[in-house]
C-alpha cells in the first residue's frame, strides 16, 4: 500500500482485515515504526479519528507531530501561478514538501464546504498533497470519502457476522445540521467489495451519488429496507441531489427498537458522534444492539492495520 | 486505587506520601506504563497541572493523549433522556465509553460555574466520567476539589516539617477575580487526615463548606492566626456563604513579611499561579520563608505517584 | 554550549556544522536525551520551528512538552514589583523557575511588536527565560534574532559551496505585511562568521541595524548585487530605519529567473513560508537553483546539533 486516501487503494480487503483483527488480538505495541514520523494534518476538528490514529501510530512505535490548521490559522495557497499578496502565507507546494522531510507518513484531514459539488469532488485538499508530498498520504476524512472509518466498519461486520452473506442496510437519519457524505460514500464502497447484501434506505431527495451506489438498490422506505436485516447502519447526510441542503428534520427516520422489529435482531452501527433521542433513540442505544461502541474501539486496529501495510512497503 | 477523584480514594496517606518521596529522590524514568494510555481531558486551561501529568505519566512510560475539549468546541450532553437537536453533538455515555477504549486512564479537569452551588456540588463532569468509564479516573481539578494539588501539598509538609505536629495556616488572600474553593478545600481534607494543627483564616462571608472545615478553627482575624504558624499557605477563594461572590478586594490580607513576624519562621505555599503584591508580597515571594517553587516541582511526584498506584491495581 | 539564545553562544561554528551535517548522514535516533524534557513555549505560531525542534529532541529520545502561550492565554507579567490586579495571572519569576522543575531545556519564540525599537531590543521575554530559568534557554526565533534557522543557512550553504569563498547576497524582496528583521539579522551574523563574501541589497529606507552589518557592502541596487553570486537568500523585512514600517509593495524586487542572470547560476534560499509571485516568482522556486526544500529539511540537524552540545554540557 503507497497511500491510504480512497478505498481503491486497499490491495486485498480481507486480508487487511485479518491483519486488523490479529492487531487487535494481540493488543501490544511493535517496533514497526520506530524512529518513523507521523505528521497529523487537521483542517477540521478531530476527536476520535485523531486519538485513535495517533494510538495507533505509538502502538507501532512511531513519533507523532499534531498540526492543527483550522486553529493556527495556517492559511495554505492551492492555486497553481496565484499571486499571493493577501492572507494565504504559504502554498502547498512548499508545505507538503516540507512536510515530507519531517515526516514519514502524512495524514490529512479535510471537509468538504458542501457549497458547491464540483469544488467538493476535486479534493483539491488531499489530491494536492499526494501531489506534492513525497511520503505516503492518508485521508482522515475528506470532502467526499472517510476510508479509514469505512475499514473500521468492515472489520466490525467481519467481527460481527453470524451469516455468510449478512444483509446490510445503510439508513439515513435526520440531524440539525448539513453533514458531508464522505461517511456514507465510504461505507458504500467497503460494502460493495465484501460479501454482503447491501440496501441503502434514504428519503426521496438525499440519493447518494450513483457513481457511488452503482447498482446498489436505494429505498425510499425505511420500514421495508430493514426487514431481515443483520447489521443497520444509522448515518445522516445531507442531499447530494440538492447540494449541502438539509430538506427534512423531522423524527420520522429516527431509528427506534420498534423500527428494528422486523429486523434479523439487527446490530445497530453508527460511527459517532451520535444525537441521541434525533439520529438514534436512547432505547436503541443503550440496548443490546448497539455495537457503535465496539465500532468505535476498532478505529484504532484500522488505523494501525493501515500504517502497518505503509511502513512495510 | 481504582479512581483518584477525591481524597478519600487514598488508602494510606502516609504511604502514599512516601512513594511520591521515593519517586522524587530517584527521578529515574521506569516502564510501569508501558503499552499503557493516559488520556487528558480539559474542559479548562491547564499549564502546571498539564505539564506536571504529562511528566509524570511519561516517566512511566505511558503515552499521553490530551484532548482540549475547552478550545476543540466538543460540546458533550450530560443529561439522561435529552433530545440532542441543539449544539451538543456527543452525549458523556458515548464519549466516556469510547474513550475508555483508547485510554487506560482518564483525567478529567472541569471547573465550577460559580453561579449555581448544588449544580457544582453534584460535580456532573467528573462524576459522570466515573460512571460511563470502564477505566480509572483521575481529577485534574473539579468544581469542588484539587486532590493531586492537596497530595503535593501534604508531600511538600511531609519533606519540610521540622516538628512532630506542625501548626498549619490555611489563610484567605485577595485576588480581582472569583476564584473556586477546590484547592482550599482539597487542602483542608488533606491536612485533617494528617497530624498536624490546622487553622483556617479568613475575612467574614469566606468560611469555606462547613460539611469539609468540621471541627478545625475557622479565625477571621489573620494576624492571630499567623501566631506561632510552622506553614503559612496562602489562597484566595470566592465566597462559599454568598456563593461565587467576591466581597473583598482591598490588601489588607495580602501576606507581607511583617505578617509573617509572630509566625514561627513559617514556609509560605501557594498552588500558583501567584498575583504578586496582590496575594502575597514580592519580599515573601523572593526571601527565604517561599516554598512555592519547591511546591510545585513536587507535582510531577504526586501525579506519578497516584498513576503508579492505579496501574498496579 | 550553555544557552542557544545568540550566534555568540556558539562557540566553534564550523565545527557544529560538521556536527549537523554528521547527524544529517546517520539520521537515526539516540539517546543521548533519554529521561529528559523539552519544553517548548509559543508565544507566537510556529509551524517549521516547531516541528523541526520537536523532531529533533525525539530523535535524541528526549520527551517534549508543548505550551502555546498565545492560544492558552497564558498572560505572564514580566515587569518588576509589579502590582498584579488585572489580566496578567503570573510573574515570569515564577513561571521560568516552575517551568525549570517540569523542563530539563526551555525553548521560547516570542515576537517584536514591531512598534517601538527599544523595547524590541530589550528582547524582555527570552532575556527573562535566561534570568529567571535554572535550565538551558533555546530561541526558536525572539524579538531580534533567529539563530537557529541561521545555523540552519549555515549548514546549507556549507553542504551546498563548490568554492572555498562563495559570494553570498541577503536581498531584500517585497511583502505585503510588516515582517520582524530576526531572519536577516541572524543571517548577516552567522554569514559573517564563516568564510564567504557577503553582500546585502535593500531599497533605500530598509538598511538593517548598524550594528549588526557592520562593514558588510549594502547596496541599494539589486541587479548590481547578484552579479556574480554564489547563493541568493531572498527574504523582506520592515524598516529599521522607520522603526516596523512597510515603505514599499510593489514587484520591483521580486527575485525571478531574469534577475538572476548575471549570477553564478546561484542557489537560491528563502526561509519559508514564502509568497509566491510577490518574494520570489514561481519559475524560481519551480526550477533547478531553488534549494528552499533542502534548507527546511536542515532545520531538524540544526536543532538536532544545538539540543546535542546543550545536553553533553
Amino acid at each position: 500500500m503507497k497511500h491510504y486516501t480512497t478505498l481503491s487503494d486497499i490491495e486485498n480487503l480481507e486480508e487487511l482485515i485479518q491483519e486488523a483483527l490479529q492487531l487487535k488480538k494481540e493488543n501490544t505495541a511493535s517496533a514497526a515504526g520506530k524512529s518513523k514520523t507521523l505528521g497529523m494534518l487537521f483542517f477540521n476538528p478531530s476527536l476520535r479519528t485523531r486519538l485513535s490514529t495517533e494510538k495507533a501510530a505509538k502502538l507501532l512505535g512511531m513519533e507523532v507531530l499534531v498540526m492543527n490548521a483550522d486553529k493556527d490559522g495556517w492559511a495554505l495557497e492551492f492555486e497553481d501561478g496565484a499571486v499571493m499578496d493577501s492572507n494565504k502565507a504559504e502554498h502547498i507546494k512548499e508545505a507538503a514538501a516540507v512536510l515530507s522531510q519531517y515526516c514519514d507518513v502524512i495524514a490529512v484531514r479535510a471537509f468538504p464546504a458542501l457549497e458547491d459539488k464540483e469544488t467538493d469532488e476535486s479534493e483539491i485538499v488531499l489530491n494536492s498533497f499526494k501531489k506534492y508530498a513525497s511520503v505516503p498520504v492518508i485521508n482522515l476524512e475528506s470532502a467526499t470519502g472517510h476510508p479509514l472509518q469505512a475499514l473500521t466498519d468492515a472489520i466490525t461486520i467481519s467481527e460481527l457476522k453470524t451469516s455468510k452473506r449478512p444483509k446490510v442496510v445503510l439508513t439515513w437519519a435526520p440531524h440539525p445540521k448539513a453533514l458531508p457524505q464522505s461517511v456514507p460514500n465510504s461505507f458504500v464502497e467497503v460494502m460493495r467489495k465484501m460479501e454482503v447484501e447491501l440496501v441503502i434506505a434514504n428519503p426521496e431527495g438525499y440519493d447518494l451519488n450513483p457513481k457511488i451506489t452503482g447498482d446498489t438498490p436505494v429505498i425510499h422506505n425505511q420500514e421495508e429496507a430493514l426487514k431481515n436485516a443483520d447489521f443497520v447502519y444509522v448515518k445522516n447526510w445531507s442531499s447530494y441531489e440538492q447540494y449541502g441542503k438539509v430538506l427534512k428534520t423531522d423524527r420520522e427516520w429516527t431509528l427506534t427498537n420498534e423500527k428494528l422489529k422486523p429486523s434479523n435482531n439487527a446490530k445497530v452501527m453508527h460511527c459517532l458522534p451520535v444525537r441521541r433521542n434525533v439520529v438514534i433513540a436512547d432505547e436503541v442505544l443503550d440496548g443490546e444492539n448497539s455495537v457503535v461502541i465496539r465500532q468505535a474501539g476498532n478505529r484504532t486496529f484500522a488505523a494501525q492495520a493501515v500504517l502497518k501495510r505503509i511502513l512495510e512497503n
